[in-house]
């Protein structure tokens, strides 16, 4: 595959923007069983090799995974406050848990797990997310977690995007782009007004 | 109304982040007519007088405005940088746009058009957003807006929290509190696990 035409322009954003750690944050919305908006702010793990998709960790126990078994769609928000420009990219979500029967994508989750710091790995380990805190909430010693062999609670959630919009601040007016993949797979680019 | 027990977290947030002018950006996500999320960074421009309705402004002529009028409800995700902390507010979004016929809520607009900046009024005389850019696009002079009197295209955007999750990352583990807002208009506040 390819690379998208706009996988260049979110490179030199990282590169520009790379003093600030919050630059590899972005903002993942889904949608609820009710029909409601989700939306929090996750890491980008890189992108898978040898593609266009976008790489996530999240808990088996967290809530965005019911949404998204309820429905595959995410669209990220990342906006970078060096170069000010932000980046909506919305697609396909796809989540790799210890269950997932496909090679190439379980032999991904076990790379993202060792790629990890240690301390991000022993957050799988914690009490469960958003149950009352209690006083016998033990936490896991960090030095006991495999480094070669991920938590069952670790999924690897990717991000397929199909439409991207990028949208530069500075200039005036304002420059934004918007890249479209057709059911041929090819990118359409349109620069649109802001 | 009495003033909701997370402000005071928001509050302090804001100012001690007051040195990053994206402080006041945050990611308002949405749902779209086909059901999928939408996400963008909006900027924060204060709250409505005497409540706890969080004001943003949009053009009419956004992508956000269908969505709103297909279902009222967004999630906002505001990540601090600086004391590295998240909040989240889930609630009602309410469009007051020129024909809303709410005298106060047409007041707020109207301030909310005052305090904005000259180059921010100018964006509402810009030609149509996400139209093909056009070599016959004409851009509006800033000296000719009327600082007391809305452009047409001007809509406040209010979102009514009913749910918020705070989170902050210092701490090991991670601190992490909800407040809910019961049928009777009370906050109920609960520490949750991260």
């Amino acid at each position: 595959m390819s690379l998208a035409p706009w996988r260049s322009y979110l490179a030199r954003a990282l590169q520009k923007n790379r003093s600030q750690p919050h630059s590899r944050y972005f903002q993942l919305a889904t949608v609820q069983g009710d029909g409601y908006p989700a939306n929090r702010t996750v890491v980008f793990r890189g992108f898978v090799e040898d593609g266009n998709q976008l790489k996530i960790i999240t808990d088996v126990r967290s809530e965005k995974i019911i949404q998204i078994h309820h429905q595959a769609r995410g669209e990220i928000c990342w906006y970078f406050t060096v170069t000010r420009e932000q980046f909506r990219l919305a697609g396909e979500l796809t989540l790799v848990d210890y269950n997932h029967p496909d090679p190439q994508l379980q032999a991904a989750r076990y790379s993202t797990w060792e790629q990890i710091s240690d301390n991000a790995r022993s957050q799988f380990t914690w009490a469960n997310p958003g149950e009352p805190k209690s006083m016998n909430t033990k936490y896991f010693p960090i030095s006991d977690i495999d480094r070669n062999k991920p938590s069952d609670n670790f999924c690897l959630l990717l991000l397929d995007p199909v439409r991207v919009d990028h949208l530069q601040l500075r200039g005036d007016p304002q420059n934004r782009c918007l890249y479209i993949l057709d059911n041929s797979g090819i990118w359409n680019t349109t620069e649109v007004n802001p």
